[in-house]
């Protein structure tokens, strides 16, 4: 059973938008049940009643090629009659909620209240929209993400939807991540010995991979991992192609640079892929011990994904 | 303080859609907050983790002229996207849910589980949508219709929509009822020394108007009126404009006659309005002790709901 041993598996960490660019473009590469997507749920919220899971719909339309490429957020030919007509209700009225994407927060919600776990919930959706790769919440336990900012400590949606990503960040709190477990199954599945390469989406090291890593058992499931784990920088040229990461990085008295990033994931990261704009970094981040490729990191399609994931995981097997 | 005593109220009895069309004559022909309409919550269902309440929503949407008069239920100007979402992943979807109908159910199931009761929040989107008479749930407690038939016994939703009232009734029950309290407030809004008539609504007996009148609080305030209860028969020519009415009265075994509704309602009815086809009726009602008058009962549209709703409270005022 030579075949069943071969190190085949790919597992990726990803967040929301950009992370599910190129968790897309794995799908696209790695043979269906060997990709297991790891999907960070600390901007999970409860809205009206509907649990809300962010950047498990964002992957989630990507792989089902159901994403709208040009807002970055969504479902494509979304409409948005709901939001008419709850503005005749209600002044909750603060995050879109498109006519489509509602019928995920909905069969969701009732999901989870009957019963079944986000894990289950999101097996279901994806067998259901033609999705091999295996996507997985970081745990079926709540854990949410608190901004500490200079307005107070903010939900990270209302933070990052109500208020724009506008407040000074001062620091990040993962609510319920101690008591978090990974969920059930996932032990077995991810079993190190059979995974050529772990990839850490280009997501906000803040809020989207620092929630998962804040679970004990995926942070110590990384540490005793026997493949490299190769990480794409969300940075271009110093700045994040969308979303605050880099604004985050200055408000804690970093530099949005590659050097910071390597610094932040230390020892759990064992190579770097970063955008050809940052190409003069590679040198430094080598000479600090950690193997460092620049390229095209910004992904305009599909095709992008694809080159990109390819790249990803040859520079995985060389390291 | 002769003006405040004067009997100026009308209470309406209504249930969905034909009993809308007159509740909407009534809101347009008597000063808005002297109209109270009681309506039927025996057909309230949760579907998909939503409480949907038809027939609530059915008289605000006549009354804020947001109605499909085409079909019949649900909002005009509709759209389906929500559902088309739906069936990608899930197979309940034999109940519709419009898009912008959809803002009411999951405003309400919200404000529901955040602990307002249903009074509450119908008063809140009557005020929101600029409705001026007052729309009252029959009690904000749980009824639920179940409808005992040679299928067994069935919810109202699953008899009515998922098996289009095609099982033979041989019975009704309204769970809950004998717990159910009129909703607060409701006592002192109904003094009956202010109320100029009682409109029974053109709705069916059975699962429409009997679920309100099986909450002892409602039938003992309708037995110490001391004005006319006026009802409008939903029959034209032994028929059901629209529903089960004239079917369940045949399965159950009785006629579908003016007759067999005056039988029905026995003493609780002062005054019956029949449709001009049923005009040879009239004679046998009265001879029952009961009075009674023929008029054309079909609405077409607003026009003929405030014509029916003038000659319901003419025929009131004469009674």
């Amino acid at each position: 059973m030579s075949g069943a041993d071969a190190r085949t598996r790919v597992v990726a960490f990803s967040g929301g938008v950009g992370g599910a660019k190129l968790a897309n473009g794995l799908a696209q590469v790695v043979d269906g049940p060997a990709l297991t997507i790891i999907v960070n749920t600390g901007d999970d919220f409860e809205h009206l009643g509907l649990t809300v899971c962010p950047d498990i719909d964002s992957v989630v339309y990507a792989l089902a090629g159901k994403n709208d490429a040009e807002r970055g957020w969504g479902r494509e030919g979304e409409s948005w009659q709901f939001m008419t007509a709850l503005k005749e209700l209600s002044d909750q009225t603060w995050f879109q909620l498109g006519d489509r994407d509602l019928a995920m927060h909905v069969y969701r919600s009732w999901r989870l209240r009957t019963g079944a776990t986000l894990s289950e919930i999101t097996a279901h959706i994806c067998a259901q929209l033609g999705i091999r790769a295996r996507v997985l919440p970081m745990s079926d336990d709540p854990v949410r993400t608190l901004v500490h900012s200079d307005e107070g400590v903010l939900e990270f949606q209302h933070y990052f939807v109500a208020r724009r990503a506008e407040p000074r960040v001062t620091g990040f709190e993962f609510s319920g991540s101690a008591q978090a477990a990974r969920p059930a199954g996932s032990e077995t599945l991810l079993d190190p010995k059979r995974i050529a390469a772990i990839v850490i989406c280009p997501s906000n090291p803040f809020v989207s991979i620092r929630p998962i890593l804040a679970i004990d058992a995926w942070s110590a499931w990384l540490r005793a991992r026997s493949c490299p784990v190769v990480a794409v920088s969300p940075f271009i040229g110093r700045e994040a192609l969308k979303g605050p990461a880099a604004k985050m990085m200055r408000e804690l008295g970093l530099e949005a640079t590659t050097m910071e990033l390597v610094r932040i994931y230390g020892d759990l990261v064992d190579a770097w892929i970063i955008d050809e704009a940052d190409a003069a970094d590679v040198e430094a981040v080598e000479a600090a011990g950690v193997r460092c490729m620049s390229t095209a990191t910004l992904m305009r399609g599909v095709p992008d994904q694809i080159r990109l994931a390819r790249e990803v995981l040859e520079f995985a097997a060389r390291v």
